[in-house]
């Protein structure tokens, strides 16, 4: 059918098309004459493949596999492997290159040749996929010199899958892996996905929903996962699973999870042994722990180091590691949720085990479309941090918006916790440079599912991407980024490439914009996040609630949370929290987030809050319109069914916009009693409207 | 990716493959020099742009679209638009065609040419995909004197998708109706299903589960549905909804749904009126009451033919139908559940309005492997009564077994119901033929989800083709529709088409034998249907049970439906009856669904009943063992993407089948009491192993 030759988003960032410039193609063509990979592992034979498929395409010309070194003009392979001809491979270099990272050298003599070298099979693959990624983005490769290693040694993703193949907070279809039909049937998609994975560093993957089920733990479902892992070795991507606390009784029959008891610590070293004989490589566990209804250690008034402690024992003979979520928060909840990851896991700051990293959330709250770096960076010195980011858009418009997410991204790995005195950013707590910790990791709650395109949205595949790529390199730009991924996954016409790249560098503050400017944030439709829904206040919890976030009554809006209030700033280091605590210096983007503030405060543009919040809502539509513009602009450089895509969703995105915006508005303003400001169009129905939509089928 | 240039299923019969015989092929090019098509609808539009998609690749050169009759070798229109060049058809072929048929002539003079013509530009695109057809399976086109026209009216297909896209009894993926992303989002894979639908004359799609959700019927979603309307229009197809009785009360706040009740009437009437506001050629409602728990005029006091006939005066002035479902059991049910249908629907008969289509399923059960063709063929002669058969494998090992469907609805098709003497088939009962109906119909409940190739199996795929083309031609032979099937889905190569015919058409007996073989029925695992579970007893109904259906004691096994024991067989014609109902004639097929058996009885083969239970079990798991080594030997014909996910899936149907037998064997023989005859191997496990087996997570 039409659609198969067509583009249809499912080769990612490995679609290896012919090289456009037809003067550097002749160049590569010069330059990639024979190759010649001398080891036989199945990671070099991976390797071995991706060249094979590649080459042939990017070139348009056969590249012979050779069987000896001679004539060879790439070579790629350990140092060991190679032997000699890695002799001209400084050892600074290699020394440099560590366990994963690749050294990329153009050499004139003896012969003049490319080599990729590596300490490991796994950097050599890495190092191979470097160097498609230069040809598919038509830089030079003549002279190379290049070393890199990866500056964060975890580089996870987080399936939020479920056993019955729902996602939760899935937008992109449903689950890949089908677990009914594990381990006798191998879909082809996972090995695409190992590819597509290995070729940005991702090395880890975590299979199941942090809401975990304790079935993932039997035997039989043990067979499906180490089918997936013998997928996924070759690409150097490790297996872990999310691990249900209570198993020891759900699965065990145990009367308790008490992880003080020996019988339920005797029970986790039996199952981490078991898992071992089905998958050698196995990861370790991620543990979402005494929240949002989960069983933990604190039901039986242990703590949650006890509780990771006793899983990181079972794993540690086998070099697993604890991920063990800092995201709580429970029924005792603190006037002010954004406190209580702190209050909870401050405390235990030296507790943990030496293979237990915490995995804290970028923010204080929940993936919202911006906000504060979480106050637990920083704040636990003694204790490895992981950074949990989400690339699944559950409050960022679901599949259907366009939001380039790296812009957040930088945001937070940029920002300055003062640990140690200015420049102790997220980023060097959480690569562990600031406090010597061997264990880093990030990780992306993945947007990955089984439509055709992976992610739903084709340009939802760049956040994936610039997920593996920053956990390799947290030095890389949101516009470096951009440029790749548009490069490898549309054109590398600069007539496409740039208009492109701004679009996509503005498209998140067009987002915050037109959902939750000034420091709004929670104010989606309930359980399902769909949508706005600022008046909603009947859940169950005071702080699932819309307005337990904004607190909008007719002196203002915002939740004051310096020392007259909350005192969630308290958490903060001195210096971090003065950016924020004073209602005149705090930046406009974190003024709501910090305060209360009223609807005629005059903010640093001069205009009064509620005039500055009905022109954010109103650039927030405008920005769409101003994708919607670029996009038709340049989707001639496309192929047809991807430029209709972004074009029918980009038409979505602006009709929800403008939902947001006149929602919104309308329900503000019955706090702010003041008319829109010239230049902000009235809502195109009445509040009540709003207030009556309902999603009953929303992806949740 | 690899996958995306494999051949990945996606294309279903709509490969256009290069003509690989090299003679043919040249045939072909000479003939085929140049395309005209007079006509401007969306439906010729749609004709045009598949002749443009295919021609070129099946020729591997341009047939270039001109803009007059001149000089074109193949002309397709209807009558009207082609004129003249019409002339040299037939009155009488056209007559035959009649609004959907299509004539295809090769003539001499004036010109030498192909020409498709017909009464209606769908008849048109009917020709061009039965023109295709025949290049596809290097059939020759010359000479050509093709004519062509349904004998069945409504060909549809019936998917159980749910709003929020869990398909019910669906083992390919999930939905491919993206609900929440419509109307603003329109898949390729819409266009692409009408297409494939199109191709093989199905017109009509039912888009909802029939365990319905009012919310279907709501504006909000009217909205969706009309958007797949308008991508199913070109194509010849019509949308259909599952109508929820009971949607006056959940979506109108009447109080009640009595169809008698002129509030009710009206409310249907307007909503009906609303639906072809959004849909100007809706199909009109499949409806499931009364069953199962579903809501239906029986809640009130009234008969099936009272609700029906409300929804159908509703829909009569629109031209839409009512399809009225006569799978009915509810809580009273009879002793046998086989006789409920016949006991409700028969009385009715006559009592239905025009447009109103009794939808029978083709056995009185479930769609069991082998059942005996439904008491009510050949019971209602006033009644336009539709055949409802399940593509999707329910109880027929799910989307990993390969089970050949056509030879069970050959059987069906055939069966005779003696209702006007001998030769009164079911062919002749659903075609209308028999009683001079003008409303005919033949529904599949769909295979079809986001698996990338749509049925989950490979071989799934000729499921669907086969209901479309038998709802087609009524005369067609499974050896013929597989031959068509494998042609344009794997090879002309006749090495190939040979063997693997011969695998399809044998594959249906043995599934009967390693499942259900001698006529039981109804003895796979509760609630989900996965694997076997004979000794299940355990459900809150009696006829959810397997035993219910087996009876198995120590003195025999099968259920009595004799005039001694249900006497359901008193539900059939005299000389239908006649076959079954004296233990002596019975067909050794149908034994166990109309006769308790004691297990030393001797049956045909000089065997005893449990030697030979014993017997075909072993026969199904050899049968599949043969499947095995069939595809080895033919494997090299085919992409290898493909061929290893057949492998793959016939290596979990042979472990399964195994299951089936060890674990049947196992069970029955506690009744028995006799040993496994030789050449019958022992179960693998333990009975007790087999009983303590759970999927929650299976497909349901």
């Amino acid at each position: 059918m039409a659609s198969l030759r067509a583009e249809d988003g499912y080769r990612l960032w490995l679609r290896y098309q012919r090289v456009s410039d037809a003067a550097l193609l002749q160049t590569y063509r010069n330059s990639l004459t024979g190759l010649y990979l001398p080891g036989a592992s199945p990671t070099i034979q991976a390797a071995q493949q991706e060249l094979l498929t590649a080459l042939p395409a990017l070139l348009d010309k056969k590249v012979p596999l050779l069987q000896q070194a001679q004539g060879a003009s790439l070579v790629a392979g350990t140092v060991q492997q190679l032997g000699a001809i890695a002799g001209v491979i400084p050892a600074s270099a290699l020394q440099q290159a560590g366990t994963e990272g690749f050294c990329i050298f153009s050499i004139a003599a003896p012969v003049k040749r490319i080599v990729i070298t590596a300490n490991t099979d796994a950097g050599v693959l890495y190092g191979v996929f470097h160097f498609l990624r230069l040809l598919q983005t038509q830089q030079p490769i003549q002279p190379l010199s290049v070393v890199s290693a990866p500056g964060i040694r975890y580089r996870v993703l987080d399936h939020w899958d479920n056993l019955n193949r729902t996602v939760e907070r899935g937008y992109a279809g449903f689950s890949i892996w089908d677990w009914h039909k594990l381990p006798g049937y191998i879909d082809q998609r996972y090995k695409d996905y190992a590819r597509a994975n290995a070729a940005i560093g991702i090395n880890g993957t975590v299979l199941n929903n942090v809401n975990a089920n304790a079935l993932s733990l039997s035997k039989e479902y043990l067979e499906k996962t180490a089918a997936l892992a013998n997928v996924f070795r070759p690409y150097g991507i490790k297996v872990y699973l999310s691990a249900r606390f209570s198993a020891p009784m759900e699965a065990g029959g145990l009367k308790t999870a008490d992880p003080l008891d020996p019988a339920v610590q005797q029970w986790w070293k039996d199952k981490v042994k078991e898992i071992y004989s089905y998958i050698p490589d196995f990861g370790g566990f991620l543990v979402k722990a005494n929240s949002e209804g989960q069983p933990g250690p604190q039901n039986y008034g242990r703590t949650h180091a006890d509780g990771a402690n006793m899983l990181a024992d079972a794993l540690a003979p086998y070099k697993g590691i604890v991920m063990w979520r800092a995201f709580v928060y429970d029924a005792k909840a603190d006037q002010d949720r954004f406190k209580q990851a702190y209050e909870e896991f401050k405390p235990l700051d030296g507790k943990f085990r030496e293979n237990v990293a915490v995995q804290v959330k970028n923010g204080p709250i929940d993936f919202q479309p911006r906000e504060p770096f979480h106050p637990l960076f920083g704040a636990m010195p003694h204790t490895p941090l992981m950074l949990e980011f989400q690339l699944t858009q559950e409050y960022l418009g679901f599949a259907t918006h366009l939001v380039y997410l790296p812009t957040l991204f930088r945001e937070v790995l940029d920002a300055d916790t003062y640990e140690k005195g200015k420049g102790s950013t997220v980023a060097k707590v959480i690569d562990g440079s600031l406090e010597g910790h061997t264990i880093s990791g990030m990780a992306g709650v993945a947007n990955i599912g089984n439509d055709r395109n992976w992610t739903g949205h084709p340009f939802g595949q760049a956040n994936w991407y610039a997920l593996g790529r920053l956990a390799w390199d947290q030095s890389l730009s949101p516009e470096k980024i951009a440029d790749e991924w548009l490069r490898q996954t549309f054109s590398n016409n600069p007539d496409f490439v740039g208009p492109v790249k701004k679009m996509m560098l503005a498209s998140h503050e067009t987002l915050v914009n037109y959902m939750t400017p000034l420091g709004l944030h929670h104010i989606m439709g309930y359980s399902h996040h769909y949508g706005p829904a600022p008046w909603y206040d009947k859940a169950a919890r005071a702080d699932w609630n819309p307005v337990y976030f904004h607190r909008a009554d007719s002196s203002g809006i915002g939740f004051d949370r310096t020392a007259s209030g909350s005192n969630a700033l308290g958490q903060y280091t001195a210096e971090a929290r003065r950016q924020w605590e004073n209602l005149r210096d705090c930046p406009d983007e974190y003024l709501l987030w910090f305060h209360h503030v009223p609807w005629t405060y005059t903010l640093h543009s001069g205009r009064t809050l509620w005039n500055e919040m009905c022109y954010r809502y109103q650039s927030g539509v405008e920005g769409v319109q101003q994708m919607v513009r670029t996009w038709d602009s340049v989707a001639r450089y496309v192929d047809e069914e991807r430029a209709t895509q972004v074009k029918m969703l980009l038409n979505i995105q602006l009709n929800e916009a403008r939902w947001w915006r006149d929602a919104c508005l309308s329900y503000f303003q019955t706090f702010s009693g003041v008319p829109l400001p010239p230049g902000v169009p009235g809502p195109a129905h009445s509040l009540e409207y709003y207030k009556s939509l309902t999603f009953p089928y929303a992806p949740h």
